[in-house]
């Protein structure tokens, strides 16, 4: 009998590392996640990693099938080349300079691709997602921070040494604020989710109203739909900082489609509809005229996509 | 006896037209240039065009040679696979939707590729010019306005509908001064050659100094020279409207090299320094590492020495 091709993707985040085993087309047989143990040294995070290929060679057995390779995403810059991460990423303290190929490889003896999460993002939302056979897309995923993904002519770009796609990073503003990269002005320091937080809790102390304890994006967004002015004004606020980072994208770019994902994007149509219209407002004609905003599609499950196709082409181009 | 095989390469522009001819390896054999008769009909424009190929094939008889493919440039929006100009283009009128590669082919039996003018100079540059062999170039040409094009994994990108690298209208300020374009705070509007010198004459009024009659991005430049506070103030401001596009740039990009070509460039290696050293005070230190920003090489001949390589790599693979 002929076991299926199967392709483990794992997905390592500061919080939860998401761990799949599916096939050439993206598809998930099973998947699970588990605390990703990132205050831990290094060592540790690996045997936890480790723990869970071996759990999903066992489920490959029990689905008849043999794995063919692996793909892993991770948070910050990784040295495509090498599998490995390029300096440190502020999340998981102990990840830095990471050889996440070369461990692997050498423990399993199957063939490893690590990518970004953000690349990993565009490439699922673009092979499969809401971006599905697109060959030119850019990803923004909103949350705490604020990451980008670029894909061209189909391929991820990734820099000519790995380090662009920092899209978080523009600056909307030459004469703004510091951010914590460096830089002035870098649209995460107006609209990453804490910008957005401490944007709304300004005016809700010039309007002499009270803090909400459990102030957050989602109480933002809920008080917004409650029609409260400070929560609409802050909203407004970031689809102006937003559409103007967006028009930089679709005048740079001129991509099929900018993918809207991370926690934030999850306020919804009407939010994504603002920062659109802004943008359109900003931008130059031909460059929007084609052009979609839409929110992501494989939500928490782009990762462990991407990482399964990205193994899967990698493997078939050997 | 075997004929050299030889192309044409020729760089529309606002005032004039620049044609050669040359071989595949970018030299140029013969090179001349001729008003474009810019003001005048389409068809006009076209006629001179071809008085100007016919020029150059009985050229080619001397040379011994035999025409195989014309490349052309034109500025606008180029449609690359139909060879014809989207919409208009402000410095030449009647060229609106003009049928490029339609009219020239029905008429030489050649075939014929066209491409936007800064695509050309940032393939030229990537070619033969300062980044040669470099895989991912950004250049930005500073004159009257600004101009962008992006070379990435050794090939021009044109944007999913041909209307990106409109690297000019990229904003610095969600706040700043509307754009021609219609955008809010593009770079254009604070560090294009006119800003540049509005901003200079503000300074000098301010300091209650007289305007020179022939105030020009030559004279700020040269007053600089002079240390002149004014002209120093002016350089400085640009600084760090150009460093915040190019830090941009490389936080998006991660190029190896960025080209500044145009006519302010010209100004030498001390602005481009500041520039340089602007950009840094604001990139992420990863994105700039390995990154180069190097003043344009092939000059005026860049537009032409771009055509003739286009031409001759896009006949070698049809």
């Amino acid at each position: 009998m002929k076991l299926k091709d199967l392709y483990i993707g794992l997905d390592l985040g500061g919080t939860f590392i998401k761990y799949a085993i599916g096939m050439a087309d993206g598809s998930l047989l099973y998947h699970n996640k588990k605390p990703s143990l990132s205050d831990r040294e290094q060592s540790e995070i690996f045997y936890n990693i480790f723990a869970l290929i071996e759990e999903l060679k066992q489920k490959a057995k029990e689905l008849q099938g043999e794995i063919k390779a692996i793909g892993f995403g991770s948070p910050g810059a990784i040295n495509f080349d090498e599998g490995r991460l390029i300096g440190s990423t502020p999340n998981i303290k102990s990840w830095t300079d990471a050889d996440i190929r070369g461990k692997i490889e050498s423990k399993f003896n199957l063939p490893t691709w690590v990518d970004n999460d953000a690349n990993l993002m565009v490439f699922a939302e673009a092979r499969q997602g809401i971006a599905k056979g697109e060959k030119n897309v850019i990803a923004l995923t909103l949350g705490t921070g604020i990451g980008g993904g670029i894909l061209i002519n189909n391929q991820v770009y990734r820099g000519d040494h790995f380090a662009g796609s920092e899209l978080g990073h523009m600056s909307i503003n030459f004469d703004g604020p510091r951010c914590d990269c460096g830089g002035i002005g870098c649209i995460e320091q107006y609209a990453s989710a804490p910008a957005m937080e401490k944007n709304y809790e300004k005016k809700l102390i010039m309007a002499n109203k009270s803090i909400p304890d459990d102030l957050s994006t989602v109480t933002l967004f809920e008080r917004a739909g409650e029609r409260e002015k400070e929560a609409i004004d802050t909203i407004n606020d970031t689809a102006v900082y937003l559409g103007t980072a967006l028009a930089n994208i679709a005048n740079i770019f001129n991509p099929a489609v900018i993918v809207i994902g991370g926690g934030v994007s999850a306020a919804g149509k009407i939010f994504i509809n603002k920062i659109d219209a802004e943008m359109r407002r900003r931008a130059m004609p031909p460059s929007v005229r084609h052009l979609k905003v839409l929110a992501a599609k494989l939500g928490n499950s782009a990762g462990m996509i991407g990482a399964i196709r990205l193994a899967a082409e990698m493997y078939a181009k050997r």
